[in-house]
């Protein structure tokens, strides 16, 4: 994916420094979705008021810097061009609109003719962000080929810009025909016609010099937040927004507004937000916005001359603190999110146990479930899905909601389920599962699984996400903002609210009530527990010492941590950049053993649970083939694992069977920090990924 | 697991040179079942007739060779140690009893003293050799260290003889307070009694001095066959064996008997031969067979005094050609098998595929399954069950059965399954695929969906096999006799009969005729395409070295191939000992994207098919990371998976969808076999694996 950001200041003097400043700041929060290549578009002179309703002959082409790599190699070659030119950087805007994105390469290497924004040709007469992927820009190109225009790049999105500009020469050009030359095409009229050509998901933003220090963005399918903040006219921030919608602007009372990718982007500035929904266009000229609902079939009947009404929508509050965008005293977000995992997880349980004594029972609270817990209940199959990271939370899941539940779970990466078009019935409940509430993959599978009439349960961390809005009813993990690329304080999340889930699924049961109150009390140690196995930082970091110069790592688990034995090495691949493995255990003599020798380190994770006596077996196994053993197990259990002490063992904290895989990740992605760390890799933008995955 | 053999001679002579040289030849035969140790015991000394009733106060001892590493390494120990010694080999034996034993360790590493026979201690009054593990081992040492045996080895067959020799010493004793000491403790009984003490499975052959030229066999969970030979009186082959059971000799008729772990030791002697049973105890004594049944109440109940009346018990023949055994022009099995596929293919469908024409219908026919056709359509779910390759031939055929029968499948690794004790009901058809039939884990996996009350359905390429006989029905894949470690013409057969399950299963939809037509005629020419796909051999021995220095390999496939990017690695790791991993495409960008660089090489399976343009875009986003791709695709579509011609391409017969699983995985299987043999590795019997694995 992408990020996506842009400023209007609306009767607010900025110097060109500021707004430059503030675009890359903006790209920076968001760099974590993308970040091989970037760009920003500014003016180069302030331009006239907006009002006026003439055509302008003379089009002040605005300024656009991209450049390959990540957003500070941006930097630097911006202040180097600058500096090369005479370019005023005190200059004051009052009235002004910069657009700013950060790439994840799909269509085409990154390089800077393939970042955006992307132009439609000469004079950026149109000028576009996007964030996603245009499905049919093939066909397009080859009609914008045949009328004439150039291609410059390798993207999906060039075709964008340039069919704007197609359009709105078309419309007015059709306009002098008709005589009436009096009005401009309204700029959202020329998007919602492109958006009429378009397919695939997107969001977009909109900058032109045909209409100066306007705005127009929309979206469908790809997420879009538009931040508001009121602005006192010393330029100071203002009195706190009031009122539920956005109101018209009075008498030119000075405004800002931000578009972006994601509220992290959003928070330092404004807490005013407006989740934009598939098909909205906002239009934001003269300080106000207003907010119009393409309508796809419409717009193919009757053209581009559609008019439609501007929609109410509200603005929500942010329930966000600046400090969860920033790193506080680590040196990066994947540590601070790793040592953060007591907090966040005391934030999912929150509200949502009950302690029982006294009167009460004990028992557990999800309130976004309560009206659809009969139907779960009662439903012929639980069908979890997800891909990467969330795919395995919901592996760490799987035993425990179907021991409570006695409803069989299978399992289904979402782009197999699609690529397969797998069976999913009425009688089916669909558990999505996504950190983002925006992978594509897991969205489409969601759009699939509704058509197919089941009922969609949607497990999220993000608030009003097209997972979390399309589904039937869900839980939010509440695990606060991930920054760092590798999910680590969202999985545990996930796997608490899931096994929360099997509690609650399970409430009914009065055979299993004494296993239930016992992960109750499991739950509630829980933070204490991982404070306990974050302890391990500095062993592990002995170990990736040991490990680093390692091509290859194999993790053996099963039982409920064969989840840890994908994530864990998930976790090193994708961060430390280290082929890891994840192996079911149970598996080992249908292949895997062959690799073994005495170079090759292997983790085995021989917690204590039923399968403990299975995992003994295993390493004996390992050990008479001398494997490089590291093996995990519950604290003073060392000689259960390696009696004669030939392997290093990695002892943590024992907790109820089904929560162990929350503890038993901990050193994992401790271990894949400090490997890429030492292996002098980016910890927070590891190679070629991106946060979330939000395209097909 | 490991291989047990064992040559009985009676009134026949035979000199000790013949005797060892068939004692090895059985175990080359079973060395593919374990090859990391190997031994042998022979009678030192011709002994009396085994008549003689009264004790024998002097025993003759046994000779025993034990050693680590093959069996060619075991044989040349043994004529280095014959030529050191002044043993005659062309001493003549009238009767004897010969075992030997390949081992695949598991307790304890391999070694000359983990190696069977295990041994009773001094004088070999006891000697066994098992295949399979004793769960409860540790136990019995604990006991038997307290009457003072001494343990020589790691392993936990040793506790066997100990325990025999603990029963026969306590049993005769008791015999000589009780003034009874005219009659021997039958060789049976203390067998049995032994058994009533074991807990686990196995497989067993017992020698020992006190009964010389006898030999008691038993089984509980390992496979074990008795094949039976006549022989004129001038030691020549004798007429045919007549006669269902196995009569009484009569007269001294001289006879040899051979009990092997499977019957790819037998086929060469005899083609008569009797499967045992689980629980059964076999007795040769004078030239006589007695079955017992092993009843582990009544064995509990009234301890080793039971004295159970001896079962009539079938001869049955072996449909097996003694070249199945045999390399012929080929250097490796593998190689033989996987050139084999045409044919193993053919076999595998012949008499199941109505061809239509005339007023036949197209069709399916599958005797097996015919009188449960209706319950399998009206199933909940269908389970998958299987480990290594045969899960993923299961995987390969998922989506067809999904497809055809409407009805949701779920994917089991046996181990996952068993570890979770996951939820199966009566209302599901369980499907159990294993090539061996006793695979530990499915056959566990099996008796547990048993006792849950689903439908089992076996398919298997071992008739008369463990989970061939515990399920309900089922369908023998007829791919002939496999003896490479790596599976191969297997897993092609494996998915043409469940592909040929889903034509079975959907037969009664009016509107995926013309599909299941499609896929039918598809069946008819796939023996021709499969040639055809073999004449890439010398195109993947090319590629195999250009790869063969290489640490890691990654294959990326979704859809129907998802399984052959599985397999493919599978091959890749357990034969030529690279770390290689088979990913779904749709998780690329979740993790496994951050690995690729200029260096790693990566295979990308994009024949075509409803998924091709998804795996388009996904080599184009592997292109735009500067990956290093080797892309298999349809024959003729080069160019539309390598447009600029940066990727090395292998081009295959395309078929229909659903059977493209078969073609592809050929390259894979090429590209393993000559990746090993370059590597210099073992192609047939690679590092630390065994055929089927038969112990959890």
């Amino acid at each position: 994916m992408c990020g996506i950001f842009a400023y209007l200041n609306y009767n607010v003097s900025r110097e060109r420094r500021y707004i430059m400043e503030l675009l890359f700041n903006g790209l920076r929060r968001l760099e974590y979705r993308g970040y091989d290549s970037a760009g920003i578009s500014i003016d180069l002179h302030p331009t006239m008021d907006s009002h006026c309703s003439e055509f302008q002959p003379t089009l002040s082409s605005p300024l656009v810097f991209r450049q390959a790599g990540k957003i500070d190699h941006l930097v630097k070659s911006v202040y180097q061009e600058v500096d090369a030119s005479d370019l005023n950087m005190e200059e004051s805007f009052t009235n002004h609109l910069g657009i700013a994105h950060t790439r994840w390469a799909t269509h085409g290497p990154p390089s800077s003719r393939n970042s955006h924004p992307q132009s439609s040709g000469k004079d950026h007469e149109f000028l576009v962000v996007h964030n996603g992927i245009i499905t049919n820009y093939v066909v397009l190109k080859e009609t914008l080929l045949r009328h004439g225009f150039v291609f410059e790049s390798d993207t999906d999105t060039e075709v964008i810009p340039k069919l704007a500009k197609f359009v709105f020469d078309t419309l007015t050009e059709q306009k002098i025909k008709d005589g009436n030359n009096s009005e401009q095409v309204p700029f959202r009229q020329i998007v919602m016609e492109v958006m009429s050509h378009l397919e695939g998901a997107y969001a977009l933003i909109f900058k032109s010099p045909h209409y100066p220090n306007e705005v127009v963005a929309c979206k469908r399918g790809s997420p879009l937040l538009l931040g508001v903040k009121e602005v006192a006219e010393d330029g100071s921030r203002g009195a706190s927004f009031n009122g539920k919608f956005i109101k018209k602007t009075e008498d030119g009372k000075p405004k800002e507004f931000y578009f972006a990718s994601d509220p992290s982007a959003l928070v330092e500035h404004t807490r005013q937000v407006m989740i934009l929904e598939d098909n909205d266009v906002a239009h934001i000229k003269d300080g106000d916005v207003s907010v119009y609902k393409f309508d796809f079939g419409k717009a193919k009947t009757i053209g581009g001359l559609a008019r439609p009404a501007s929609v109410h929508r509200a603005l929500s509050i942010l329930e966000m603190e600046v400090e969860q965008i920033k790193k506080g005293n680590y040196e990066h977000f994947m540590q601070k999110e790793i040592h953060e995992q007591p907090e966040s997880l005391t934030t999912t349980m929150r509200g949502r146990l009950i302690r029982g004594g006294d009167s009460k029972l004990k028992g557990v609270l999800l309130g976004g479930l309560k009206d659809y817990m009969w139907t779960i209940r009662h439903c012929r199959r639980i069908v979890f899905i997800g891909c990467g990271t969330s795919y395995n939370a919901a592996l760490a899941s799987r035993a425990i909601v179907e021991e409570l539940s006695g409803i069989p779970v299978t399992m289904e990466i979402a782009s197999d389920l699609l690529d397969r078009q797998g069976p999913i019935y009425r009688e089916d409940t669909a558990v999505f599962v996504s950190q983002s509430g925006e992978t594509a993959d897991t969205l489409l599978a969601l759009e699939y699984a509704l058509k197919k009439g089941a009922l969609c349960v949607g497990i999220t961390n993000t608030v009003g996400s097209a997972i979390a809005r399309k589904t039937h009813c869900g839980v939010h993990i509440n695990a606060g903002c991930e920054i760092g690329v590798a999910s680590t304080k969202a999985y545990t999340s996930q796997i608490a609210v899931m096994a929360m889930l099997a509690l609650a699924v399970g409430d009914d049961s009065i055979s299993s009530q004494g296993r239930r109150d016992i992960i109750l009390d499991g739950f509630f140690d829980l933070p204490n527990k991982v404070r306990e196995v974050l302890k391990l930082d500095s062993e592990m970091k002995e170990l990736a010492k040991l490990l680093m110069d390692e091509q290859s790592l194999l993790v053996f688990g099963r039982g409920y941590n064969y989840a840890t034995a994908l994530e864990g090495a998930l976790k090193v691949k994708e961060v430390a950049l280290m082929h890891s493995e994840g192996i079911l255990a149970g598996e080992m003599k249908h292949g895997p053993l062959a690799l073994v020798d005495e170079t090759l380190p292997i983790i085995v994770i021989a917690t204590h649970d039923s399968c403990f006596g299975k995992q003994q077996s295993v390493i004996q196994q390992l050990e008479a083939r001398k494997g490089r053993l590291i093996v995990m197990c519950s604290k003073g259990e060392a000689s259960l694992v390696s009696p004669n002490g030939a392997s290093r063992v990695i002892e943590v904290p024992q907790v109820d069977d089904c929560l162990q895989p929350i503890i038993n990740i901990v050193p994992f992605q401790l271990l894949a920090y400090h490997l890429t760390v030492l292996r002098g890799y980016d910890v927070d933008q590891p190679r070629n990924l991106a946060k979330s995955v939000t395209t097909e």
